[in-house]
């Protein structure tokens, strides 16, 4: 059993999904680990990961529309406004989806289905550039 | 330390909560491994994984009656209908919840709380069956 | 690679986030273990675990201000009502929030970003003792 770590850099176009199914998948290979665990963890707290459908773009776009009517910038509720108005809704957002995510990796693959991809999820407007921590754990 | 992996199959009745805590206790002690590490991951991307209130049925249909609010069926705002009016509305359900959760094993068994149980959270009207890939590491 | 195990207790005061970076910071330095993966779960369905911003208070209490509207206490769709008004909301916000994270761990600490706590989210109104699973597995 071994573990390799690494550090994936996204840049994003602001609010919206950004696919990293194939550069994981990359990293994965060379690895030369082909069973095992596969993390990542989103290294900020106004982005996110998800797993969502990767066939119609339709479908990002229909997230992103539900995420800012539920969760619309400038919401006078709001104290933490220091970075303006998308500052704590992007907060809230990455609270309501993931930071974390574990899957089981076989035959050097993520074991996603058929439909899904693995994304991060920007929740600020302007175009920002993250870092996605990764590990895999195997043999 | 060693790793076993399996694909859980599972029958969901339309929106709702299906327990399957039983059957990855089940799987978990047919491995040998006593402490380590579980992790399950829902291969799609119009149902959930969730960890719930075991004990009083009320609790599930409460959340479902919460999210159905929430996040109803046929928004309008969806551009995305392919599959019908709960098709976008599951998309949304499944980035809101859980698509994989890791859990502590000890003494042969997920370290959950007394009142906790694992659920597949469907999120479409019609039965479907689900796969959950399940992986174990420890000793 | 070798794994360790800790139930890390956490005493909350009602509604809100309590953080735990260094008591989980000090138990992986305790363990000898530089590299590698934890994972945490909390073992309760009215609490949560979040990462959140460490900086701005104001942004936990925003976060809690959103939750409060979003998911309100007392909700009349609710049947389970058994321990009272902010039973069944603290279930749904633990099905909106997170009950297991994993993050990578290098240099005996996890790899959080500059501004990121690990936080348990307390949804009862009353001060309670919640207990987190934690599992490192590394070398």
């Amino acid at each position: 059993m071994r573990q390799q770590m690494k550090e994936i850099l996204v840049g994003t176009r602001g609010k919206g999904l950004v696919e990293i199914t194939d550069e994981v998948l990359r990293w994965i290979r060379s690895t030369g680990i082909r069973e095992g665990l596969l993390t990542l963890h989103i290294r900020h707290t106004s982005a996110s990961l998800v797993i969502q459908e990767n066939a119609d773009p339709d479908v990002r776009a229909d997230l992103e529309r539900f995420m800012s009517r539920l969760v619309p910038d400038g919401d006078p509720i709001y104290d933490h406004t220091a970075e303006g108005p998308d500052d704590m809704s992007s907060h809230v957002r990455s609270a309501l989806t993931a930071t974390t995510l574990s899957i089981p990796v076989r035959d050097a693959a993520p074991a996603l289905g058929t439909w899904q991809g693995i994304y991060v999820y920007e929740h600020r407007r302007a175009a920002q550039s993250r870092r996605v921590a990764a590990h895999l754990i195997g043999e």
